[in-house]
């Protein structure tokens, strides 16, 4: 890791740039295999499934019988845990659901806001190494609280053309309607396009390699929404002396293994803490499995030593980051003025991977940045909010001279026209 | 406007699509100006205000006199007017502001979001032939509310280089911190990269034509945030024989005037409306200033007549229309059932432009079928929500085995770690 010692703010904007990722132009496969998808249906899904999954699948829909072998399959310890961060998850996200506002903004003049759901969301589940059941809690059980009708989930068939247990395990737990063996840019090109299997949605959520943030890309400028703007993962972690190195040694480290491409930034009031974390990184990163890639990922990370809590928080805030850690003294103050991050963890008890899988809180959360103007993923991310308004004789005559000023002044006369209809009716009333 | 009597629910796709708009691929143009505004800042931008504006102005800043002079030229009865729609907007924003939500997941495990102010927004309002003054109300408005720290706003000046002194009143009234006489794409690049005028914001709001639009596309690709995808205005009214004809009429041609590219629909459950209404669309728009503009957009326009009210609401949410306007005798089944919709006005004496200007409902609404996954702009838009979780060490011991299986399951050592470490050291606690 690199040290930066009290740097001026001139130098801020530097130090909160992420590594600036390669990104192939993909955007003429992406083309490609979206016309392909649009005109041939599951013909030509079928085809890339060949291609890029290695497997000949007979059909895309999931079967009953796989589900079953599925829950038969997954040991039962981890059912329970997968059934714990289940409960937590649904009790955080019940309780963002948004009631009715309702307001007589002037006499006769109701405007009230109701939620409603997204009717059709598609989610994305990697396949790949790590089977990331734990997003699919994350995702689908915000959609079912949010009563969206069709929750379609498209995950890649390994070379047997099979789905992780695991996944297929929470999918049924938590309600998906239809769970479908298709990866890659052609699955966001089913749930696009839609095929005589997998149906057209009206936003995709979910994380994914390059590929799939391409055609994420790409689904967008076809009219879908999408969760969010994807980027490496990401934590920072504000550490005083109240702090235990070995738990901040842990945490970074935990954000590390995610990927070559993940950065880590260790805030410190003061110098000596940044040689105890170091020797916990570099005795910790020793025991890792994935030590490669999470040694990777703190060479491009970070400590940066601010003495004064103002410059801290002005820092943190400046980095916006998607995971960030208060172990320190003064909590209260940096739980008052964050700003800018996803989620945020309190205290030496509260590790990073707790938010990933069982506090209750959301996982999808904006890196590189965007958390300065993006929530993660929330009971909003799967409602609309729809506004309405009554306007009774009494209320249009209270309200309707001045809409017809300003629509006459902008130059709209038949706006001002659909007032003075109704004004004039109410004339003789 | 075209008749079309009960169509089957195949052909609904068909008749929802909205006119196609050819796009010229301003793209090349957009990134040319976007690298001469990154460059070369302020002088970039005055380059392009001569080309585009066909003014040159030595600054970029509105003026406090320029301020003080437009809120004594503009009449009194105008003033009047915008204050009473800011009271409404005001009002109806206010309580959108979200609350503290706090959960205890698990015993111990105390998760909470919170909602935070984006620090830096951009208002982009046109110039042109109609000064849209009331969109200033609509986005400063829950700006402010929201305690954005920087709200600024980009228009571009006349040929004298002023700015229209209903825009320049409102910005003032309502508190935008800072007013530049800026327009087109350059704006846009202006607000993206900052200059040394105009400061850098992490979310742009605001209407545009097509060079607007891309310029909007080409920010959100760089990682500034905006607000919803653009697109023409329309309107769907349903009407059965309780409405008014004369009040319809009103309705469909004020959608109209907005634009050729407008598009209106009347989904009528019986055919004897139909020339009751037609009649009355004739006779109105002949007194219409914008009768070309209006006339082309009646074109483009459609009476749907479906004779099942599950039929009707089927439809209006097959198209998802930006405004709704429901006048029959049944209203509580629509406006329960209506899904996708930006925002619906009830009842003979709600005409949309109420909500255009002074209901207090956002005009900022999602078009083209974007009712089906965006919302309108509304606090949300201002704010994003950070989650906060506080676990103490008997809350991880109650969900740390949880977290342990799952990271593990998934191959994610480091994460499981990061539990292991700190039940570990409670052991001897």
């Amino acid at each position: 890791m690199k040290i930066i010692k009290n740097p001026p703010r001139a130098d801020w904007k530097a130090i909160c740039k992420r590594p600036v990722l390669k990104a192939e132009n993909l955007q003429q496969l992406v083309n490609q295999i979206f016309e392909e998808v649009k005109v041939g249906g599951d013909k030509a899904i079928a085809k890339y499934t060949q291609l890029f999954d290695k497997t000949s699948i007979s059909t895309l829909a999931v079967s009953r019988a796989e589900i079953e072998k599925a829950e038969r399959e997954l040991p039962n310890e981890l059912k329970e845990a997968i059934q714990l961060a289940a409960s937590t998850i649904t009790k955080f996200h019940k309780a963002q659901m948004p009631q009715k506002i309702e307001v007589e903004t002037a006499p006769g003049v109701i405007c009230w806001q109701e939620a409603r759901p997204i009717d059709k969301v598609g989610i994305y589940i990697p396949g790949g190494t790590a089977p990331l059941f734990s997003t699919v809690l994350m995702l689908a059980i915000p959609a079912k609280i949010a009563k969206c009708n069709e929750i379609v989930l498209c995950t890649p068939p390994d070379k047997n053309g099979n789905i992780n247990p695991a996944i297929l395990y929470v999918a049924n737990y938590v309600g998906v309607s239809k769970v479908y063996k298709v990866g890659g840019i052609q699955a966001i090109a089913g749930m696009t396009f839609g095929t005589e299997y997998i149906p057209a949605v009206y936003k995709i959520f979910g994380p994914g390699n390059q590929y799939v943030t391409a055609a994420k890309q790409r689904a967008a400028q076809l009219g879908v929404a999408i969760d969010m703007p994807a980027g490496p993962s990401e934590l920072l972690v504000l550490a005083d002396k109240t702090s235990n190195p070995a738990f901040v040694a842990s945490d970074l480290l935990s954000q590390a293994e995610h990927g070559a491409d993940s950065q880590v930034i260790c805030v410190v009031k003061s110098e000596n803490l940044i040689s105890e974390i170091e020797e916990e990184v570099n005795g910790q990163l020793e025991q890792l499995p994935r030590k490669a890639i999470a040694e990777k990922a703190m060479e491009n990370s970070k400590f940066v030593m601010l003495e004064e809590e103002q410059d801290c928080i002005d820092f943190i805030n400046e980095y916006a980051p998607e995971h960030f850690i208060i172990c320190c003294k003064n909590e209260e103050f940096y739980t008052k003025n964050i700003r800018n991050a996803g989620s945020v963890f309190i205290g030496n008890y509260t590790p990073e991977s707790a938010g990933d899988y069982a506090s209750g809180t959301n996982h999808t959360l904006p890196t590189n940045g965007y958390a300065k103007s993006f929530s993660g993923v929330n009971m909003d991310a799967f409602l609309k909010k729809v506004t309405f308004q009554k306007i009774s004789k009494s209320g249009i005559q209270n309200i309707g001279s001045a809409i017809e000023i300003m629509a006459e002044a902008e130059g709209l006369q038949a706006h001002k026209n659909a007032v003075t209809l109704r004004l004039n009716s109410l004339k003789n009333d």
